[in-house]
């Protein structure tokens, strides 16, 4: 019941925006002319507008009896991912837009540009999110790409290039919907499970998805003019250096180890400590070393054993057997490759030090995605001629925007995250800097328009 | 079928040796003159019976379709425990013996002596196993208590002491039928499982004990004149050293302790090298700080982290919360608590360095039990004129003779094991250690008789 009465109050706040808009908002004052692009330099999106969807969207998946500050648990192909997606559905119709599921289960619309022959500029993000997830991850970039279409619409503004605005599908489960659009990911990819474990392919079907006409879904490679998305920093650098927009040099490549430690589990009460062959001893050898090698020169790479299993695992026996991951991360690939052979090298002297077998495979390599400086540029312009102060970063989280640069020239918007926590209920952007990275993604678009 | 065969072979070995022994043995070939116990030092065990005894004992528990090489899995209260009991009471009655079970479900025998008045010499160890473990462990003590008495009783020879013996019941469990016997234990250990899983009342039931008389099992203080274990060592000391026999010194304090280590879970991309509180991180330096404040100082002290659990273990999360164990082992109490308190330092050091909370909690502390001098020298002297070198070493493991000491003089006689391996089917004394080590039992009987 307390859930029902939130929902429609949040109605009614949005719809208040909407009459505000109506009744003389910032977008609405725009002279409705049709004149070329640098007279909407003006333009902006609303802000009220833009927080009132974020608050409509955030009560599907809402833990029960909680609140917005509760965060949300909308993975994808769930009730609630279709719920959400639905609501999301509608306020792209209220917008003007003729919203579609394409084959891979991103929603997709389309607005005609004035010149014919132009390549799409697309925008977009996700808004399934992890389990026991916040209210910012994908949906500011979501719902501030909806914003641009309805700012757009309502100021009767035409764009000379087509544009086209994406909601990713299972962004949380691996960029899954972004990597069939891309042509990356491909019919394999139906078998594995998702996040609500079911069949990839059952849940597609849930969600409007055909899986047996993926390739229709398929944006071929340099038909789009770029891609642009917007999200949160899910780091704490922007907000540290208190600067509201980040311009994204790329996404980092990911490298992933599995290592095996192959000691001997003896007796903890009988083994003399020179006759151990301590697994868990040399796995706190190279969880040291991988600090140690990461840490070792300048830059922003990052390196993490996050999971680690103990065999036999008992207080009383000296460990047989370790296996750990070692996942290493920075847009310059080569750079992580020659800190895995280093983590390699000190890995042989440990074995040696501490009579146990250390195996080091590679279990993943994604490359780097790097954004295109042109399309940098803009979004530096566009902040710019906000008044808003940009900073270069790199992206250390992996997004649909990865997926989209195999196939386009791509970019990415940051916006601060209070204190860099990220999937979280305590997950956190002021609704201004909400704003402001959707007016500094109104304004790229804009720029890329008038190129 | 195979293993009835087996079955049927060995026990036509042990009929062959008993044979042996009447046509003429050793112990047959000894003067049956009642006389002074000095004229026993020539006595000996027969090392033929004592071998075909254990290969007897090791079917029960055996692996389907294994053979004495696979080990065996003889968990106290389990069906294989109850049958191995009462393959050992068996032979205790061939012996002469009249086994009774105590309230504790030990299985006692008692031979007078010829002085009355005079306390009892008790010998004994256990028969139970850990789940997949060796056919030397406890067995070779019991068995060769057994084979004192058999070669006594065979010889006629009397003793002024009454001679007790005792097969403990569920050592593996944690000295449990041991520690009822010297009142260590109480009525609250009935409720702990035991490691078949079910309540230690319901399977002291299954094999003859009375839980509700326990009591009736308590060995007074004081009312023993030794006990005197002999057990394989489960170290290689003796081994590497070339040396048959081990004149223990004690059985180690225990101090173990639960760590908490605090940190905070954040995304492995996203969150800097500088900003984490990596709780992994700190736990390796730990390790390696447990590894050399134990190693700083000589001596045969050993310290252990077996048990470690990562959370939330996920390959692309910076762990939040690491919890794991430290356990140390010396005779030399205050020594541990000297090692816990530059550990607890050290700790102290590395929160603050890698900005997490370390706590060390204090969970169980066993003190140590020290052999008796004057026992320690009968054995010496009993291997000695066994031409038997001997070496002075601890116990790293826990034993019965740890319970007893509480309520008796003790000392315990080690044999080797090969590569110091045990608690595995690996686990390995050879049969001429196994027959050493009865001779020295039986020799260190008749001197501490004597004195």
């Amino acid at each position: 019941m307390r859930l029902g009465v939130r929902i429609v109050a949040q109605v009614r706040n949005r719809r208040q925006a909407l009459q505000g808009l109506a009744a003389g908002g910032l977008a609405a004052a725009w002279p409705r002319t049709g004149r070329a692009a640098a007279d909407l330099s003006a333009l902006r999106i609303d802000a009220a507008r833009l927080r009132a969807d974020l608050e409509g969207l955030s009560v599907y998946g809402r833990p029960a009896g909680g609140t917005f500050a509760d965060g949300v648990s909308r993975v994808a192909y769930s009730d609630a991912d279709v719920a959400g997606r639905a609501y999301v559905m509608g306020l792209l119709r209220e917008a003007g837009g003729t919203p579609r599921i394409d084959a891979a289960g991103n929603i997709r619309v389309r607005r005609e540009g004035t010149v014919a022959g132009l390549k799409p500029i697309m925008i977009g993000s996700h808004i399934d999110s992890v389990p026991g997830g916040g209210n910012f991850d994908g949906d500011v970039g979501s719902l501030s790409a909806l914003e641009v279409l309805r700012t757009l619409n309502a100021a009767k503004a035409p764009l000379r290039h087509p544009l086209e605005l994406a909601i990713w599908s299972n962004e949380e489960g691996g960029t899954i919907g972004s990597g069939w659009a891309a042509g990356v990911l491909g019919k394999d990819a139906l078998e594995g499970m998702g996040p609500t474990g079911v069949r990839r392919a059952d849940g597609l079907r849930k969600i409007g998805g055909d899986p047996d006409r993926l390739a229709d879904a398929v944006i071929p490679k340099g038909s789009l003019a770029a891609y642009i998305e917007l999200h949160i920093e899910q780091s704490g650098l922007l907000e540290k250096a208190g600067v509201p927009i980040g311009v994204v040099d790329g996404i980092v490549a990911i490298d992933e180890y599995e290592v095996e430690i192959k000691g001997f589990a003896n007796h903890a009460g009988t083994t003399p400590m020179p006759d151990r062959r301590n697994a868990l001893l040399a796995a706190a050898k190279l969880i040291e070393a991988v600090q140690e090698e990461v840490t070792r020169e300048p830059g922003r790479q990052v390196g993490t054993v996050g999971h680690l299993e103990v065999s036999p695992n008992a207080r009383n026996v000296v460990p047989g057997l370790v296996r750990h991951t070692i996942e290493l991360r920075d847009l310059d690939a080569p750079k992580l490759k020659a800190i895995a052979q280093r983590i390699q090298a000190r890995a042989a002297a440990i074995a040696a030090e501490t009579k146990t077998e250390i195996t080091i495979r590679s279990a993943d390599m994604d490359p780097p995605a790097i954004a295109t400086p042109r399309l940098q540029k803009h979004i530096e312009a566009a902040a710019a001629g906000l008044g808003l102060k940009t900073m270069h970063l790199p992206s250390g989280a992996g997004h649909d925007a990865a997926m989209l640069a195999d196939v386009a020239d791509m970019a990415m918007i940051f916006v601060p995250s209070v204190a860099g926590i990220s999937h979280s209920p305590h997950e956190l952007t002021h609704w201004e800097d909400c704003a402001n990275g959707a007016n500094v993604l109104l304004q790229t678009v804009l720029r890329i328009d008038a190129e």
